[in-house]
């Protein structure tokens, strides 16, 4: 495995050879396993949990971590091709990340997109880009149309919950939010859980259903995982029997490039807060899941999030996990002669 | 020892074991006291002497640390309860904590108060939150209220200068700002000097007193250690026999929550500036303290600054010395089965 | 050696040195070399290389770092002597400094001109003021008048390239720019070619000569080093054989202080962006030489960038290789007994 930048990318094996590393650094992280080693991470946009979870994770390994923000304690960087650079941008990708590469051992990326246009945000412009100019490791930290460190997390969460794969029932909920949110982790955590062969749904409020492009690859993964996958508004049948309530925010994909119809849609759902209520047709031991941060009162109420369902403090300790587990099976000498690319 | 989030939350032997400790490591700091140990700082403000002696005290005993700063690289926190978080702030305390806890082995945090009301920055509001939330080592990088790891840096350099801790002469003076600053260093640095059992006089102009609860428990810890506490705004008074003049502004708490009044008072006091007249009737070896950063010909002038008497660079490089003492306690096996909350 | 401030203050043994460390750390870096110390780091002003460069430097030879950089994450620094502090800078450099050694093991300060005047620009005045106060090893990280890392990086990249020293032909060209930048990169890269002993040319459109003063510091190590500098703007006369062109744009010397003019100046030379036909008459291997960040298509042309001429990544990559060099000589013991200052 020679990068990280979707879970489409991995091999079924590699992704059991992840959460298995994941479970044994998290039980006995080796000091030893990264020593000498130097992870460089790029954050075009603000972080948290990305950041302090990777630089936990090579230091747990071993290793350190350098961290560059671009517009921050940086310029900003050009990364489309034949620009005449004489705007904001002092730098361009081309150079960057060479350069960074020598540096570095690996490096990490943080590039959201523009929400103007689904196609375009699909197609992830700007890691596309710099995937294409990385010749080391390069790990995607959310990108415009996903977020596999999130999405591995998750995975482990629900094998740590013992959620089964086959049937599991899992519903991927659209939630309110003031502003307009990218589509990366819904459509990661579609395609997670349908890879997984959980029994999925989509629930989002008219306006609000993932691009049809998206909603056919979690479809293709389903029909060779064992799983299943559907889109609905109707609340009270999607929760019926789900063991997972995965609540995110998402711009609507119906109104791209639209930001006033956008707003105008989201302000007709701005009902669409998770409460205990929702969970009235759900398994007993439904749990609730959301990737961080949350908006408390908007996404998901109090007392859903202080209650017995949340895990979702459960999911970010697994994005330390999971990462180590990318980090080592990045840096593994097992990765065979042939680039994936 | 299981936080550090005020010097009276510690008991006698603790602050001296820190003392002890912070003065080992002085001498050999031991690269492998905290190997593989890391360090979360969360800084809602801005720092320069925390953030580089912390990161510094991590290296030094074999750890590591990251930064988190909310609203510069990410985005801004709430943390009080029961809020409908559609404003700015993305993030919720009570999410970030327990979840920056799974990554760290102990959390440090910066955060001030909002100088609105001299009861509610004496709750400490954000730090007791956050310090209700936290299940592992927590230090108070600065808060509404304190400055622990100032005043146990401070207590060490009196003792470094061997200025008695009974019966020395300490006085804490208002000094000149351009603007209204907290409470937390004069708090921590008056009830420092009154448990360490030293003659304390707080000389401010008037309106610029310190609130009488903070004189309250100064005098409490002054009646424990055998020390007194007395607060006049007469300088030459203040000044006869002192051995220490420690310098600080701070917002007239006469007038919290009224910046245009408090202006005013400012603005009548500008000649509040530190300067070689002031020690006329000092002890002749008398030092001259801030905890910095601190404005030259505003808050004192270069004379005394440049001059002899000044210990501020030694104060600071204490900070990394008393700090090396809070971890390694923090980090001891020694803080017996019972958590102090 | 106890400082890199400049190429100017290294002997030609110490550069030598500096030079073989660089190639025998760049094979293979020593994790035990640096095992225990620190650097800090303080940028006035934003960076990418520097930051990622030395923070690697450091991680590859087992030592660490911290960031500062104030205005950012912390608040702006004052220098100037006898300044009353009333405005925004809340520190004085005559504080920082010391207090920071007592952390670190050695500085770095990034620190720009202000453009103003020639005079001020080459006397370095912060940088100076800085250098004055430090009493450990202090490295110049980019300063109003020198960018003495670039330079030794340089200088290696053109050993790794075998470009003869004697008699190498090296062209320092002006380039466009959308902004007047500063004029440390090219006088550093001018003052490293001629003390390589090259025989080098400065080409610039009229108004953009570099100054008579940095000419002069160039001709006297030429002097010394069996060199040559001549100054033009024609441009296929200096290319004329050329085996390095080394582009870069810098504020009209010319026009120091008067915005208005320089912009003017500048708006008529907006042709100047390096572009293959530049080498008709150069030699056939000739290189491409930017010290980065470089504007595409303003600067220099996509296809010379990315053609076979371009060393700029080389160039890049030898920033850490120099800088480890750096370290490595100054942390030494080999530095003899006495201060050069």
């Amino acid at each position: 495995m020679k990068r990280f930048i979707s879970l489409a990318e991995c091999s079924d094996n590699e992704i059991e050879e992840m959460l298995k590393l994941a479970s044994a650094l998290e039980r006995a992280p080796d000091p030893t396993l990264l020593a000498g080693k130097v992870l460089g991470l790029i954050f075009l946009e603000p972080s948290v949990r990305t950041l302090a979870s990777f630089q936990t994770a090579m230091a747990r390994l071993g290793g350190s971590s350098f961290v560059i923000s671009p517009g921050r304690g940086s310029w900003g960087m050009e990364w489309r091709p034949g620009v005449t650079m004489d705007g904001v941008a002092a730098e361009h990708m081309n150079e960057a990340i060479p350069v960074l590469e020598q540096y570095a051992d690996a490096l990490g990326l943080r590039c959201f997109g523009r929400g103007v246009s689904v196609a375009e945000d699909l197609q992830d412009p700007l890691m596309s880009v710099v995937a294409g100019l990385a010749a080391k490791p390069l790990i995607n930290l959310e990108s415009a149309c996903g977020h596999p460190c999130q999405a591995l997390a998750d995975w482990k969460t629900l094998e740590d919950l013992q959620i089964p794969r086959q049937g599991g029932r899992f519903v991927l909920s659209w939630a309110n939010h003031p502003r307009p949110l990218p589509i990366a982790v819904p459509r990661s955590t579609l395609l997670m859980a349908a890879r997984r062969g959980m029994d999925v749904t989509v629930l989002a409020p008219p306006g609000f259903e993932l691009p049809e492009e998206v909603m056919g690859e979690a479809r293709a993964l389903a029909a060779t995982s064992g799983g299943a996958v559907q889109s609905t508004s109707n609340r009270e049948q999607a929760m019926q029997g789900a063991q997972v309530l995965y609540a995110k925010s998402w711009r609507a994909p119906s109104a791209f490039g639209d930001d006033e119809r956008e707003a105008a849609l989201r302000a007709a759902v701005g009902d669409w807060c998770v409460d205990e209520p929702w969970f009235a047709g759900a398994d007993p031991d439904a749990v609730f899941m959301h990737c961080l941060p949350v908006r408390r009162n908007v996404v998901v109420s109090d007392a859903v999030l202080d209650g017995p369902r949340s895990r979702v403090v459960h999911q970010a300790g697994n994005r330390l996990n999971a990462q180590m587990g990318v980090l080592a099976k990045l840096f593994s000498n097992n990765n065979g002669p042939e680039d994936p690319r």
